[in-house]
C-alpha cells in the first residue's frame, strides 16, 4: 500500500481548492481525459488522478483540456494500484462516491456531498467493475430519460462536480 | 421569416418532451454537435437546432451522439436565419435564455427557468455575438472558479439541460 505514495505527482498550484478529489484512473479516451481535466480545473477540485501522467504530453488529451494541465494538480495511480489507493484516502477521511446505475445508487437531484469527497469514474463502456463496488461509501446515479443508456463519462463528471460546487458555496 | 418554416425537420419519435429547445446553430465542431444531441436525448429535450442536418452523416458527430439522432427531434435553422428562428419562437411563446458570461447575467445556481424555454449557446471560441444579446430573455451564467476562462459547450449545455430537468421534475 505504500507503492502509490511513490507516484509522480505534480501539484502545480497551491491554491485553496475544494477538498474532492477526482480519480479518473478507469477512463481510457484522451478527449475525456482532457475534459474531465478542464472541468476540474474550472470548478477548482483539489487533485485529478489519471493512470498515466503522461497523457498531458498527447494532442487529444491537450485538444479539450485547453492548458488545464497546467494549473490543475494531478496524480498518477495506476488501475493495479487503484484499489490500495482508494483504501488509503478512504482512511484519510474521504467519502468514496462511485457514479453508476445501480440498485442501491441515490439520485444526484437528492444527494448531499460529504465535504471531503473522492469522486471515482468508471470505465467509459463498463462503468465501475464489481471489484470496486464494495469498498464505496456512497453510488450516485445521474436521473436519465432518454433512449440512451448513459451520459458520457465527463459530462457525469461535470454535473457531479456542479452538483458538488454548488452545495459548498451555499454551505459557506 | 416565414423562410425557416421551410427548413428541414426531422421528428423521428413522438414521446412526450420537456418543453426545452436546444438551438447550437453557433456550435460549430462535431464532436460537441454529437454530445450536445447525446445529452438532450436523455434529458428528454424537445428539439435540437443545428444548422445544418448533414452533420448526422459525419463521424465526428456520430461518435459522440452514439445514435442519440436517431431518437432525437433534430431541426436546421442556418446563422443567417437564426434571428427570425428566436424572434419567431419568442411570439410562440418561448423565453430565450442565453449561456454568457455577461455584466447582466444570472447566476445558474440560483436561475428560476421557465417552463417554455430556449436555450441558446454561444459559438466555441466567441459565445454568443452581440447582435443576439438584445432578444434574450435572460442571460445565465455558469460560476466557474479556475484560470481557464469557460467550460467547454457540451459541458455549458449539458449543466443547464440538468439543472432544468430538475426543477421541472421537482416542479411535478
Amino acid at each position: 500500500m505504500e507503492a502509490e505514495l511513490d507516484c509522480p505527482i505534480d501539484t502545480t498550484t497551491e491554491k485553496a481548492r475544494n477538498s474532492i478529489i477526482v480519480v479518473a484512473s478507469l477512463v481510457s479516451k484522451l478527449h475525456n481525459l482532457g475534459g474531465i481535466c478542464r472541468t476540474s480545473e474550472i470548478f477548482n477540485a483539489e487533485l485529478l488522478v489519471v493512470s498515466n501522467l503522461k497523457v498531458k504530453d498527447e494532442m487529444a488529451f491537450t485538444g479539450t483540456s485547453v492548458t488545464a494541465e497546467k494549473w490543475m494538480p494531478m496524480r498518477e495511480v495506476k488501475e493495479l494500484d487503484l484499489i490500495d489507493y482508494l483504501t488509503k484516502m478512504k482512511a484519510d477521511g474521504y467519502s468514496l462516491v462511485g457514479i453508476e446505475q445501480a440498485t442501491n445508487s441515490q439520485s444526484l437531484d437528492k444527494f448531499q456531498f460529504p465535504k471531503k469527497a473522492l469522486l471515482l469514474l468508471g470505465k467509459e463502456k463498463e462503468g465501475i467493475p464489481a471489484s470496486y463496488l464494495h469498498l464505496l461509501d456512497h453510488i450516485v446515479e445521474i436521473p436519465q430519460f432518454g433512449v440512451i443508456r448513459s451520459l458520457n463519462v465527463h459530462v457525469s463528471a461535470s454535473l457531479i462536480l456542479w452538483e458538488y460546487t454548488k452545495q459548498m458555496v451555499s454551505a459557506e
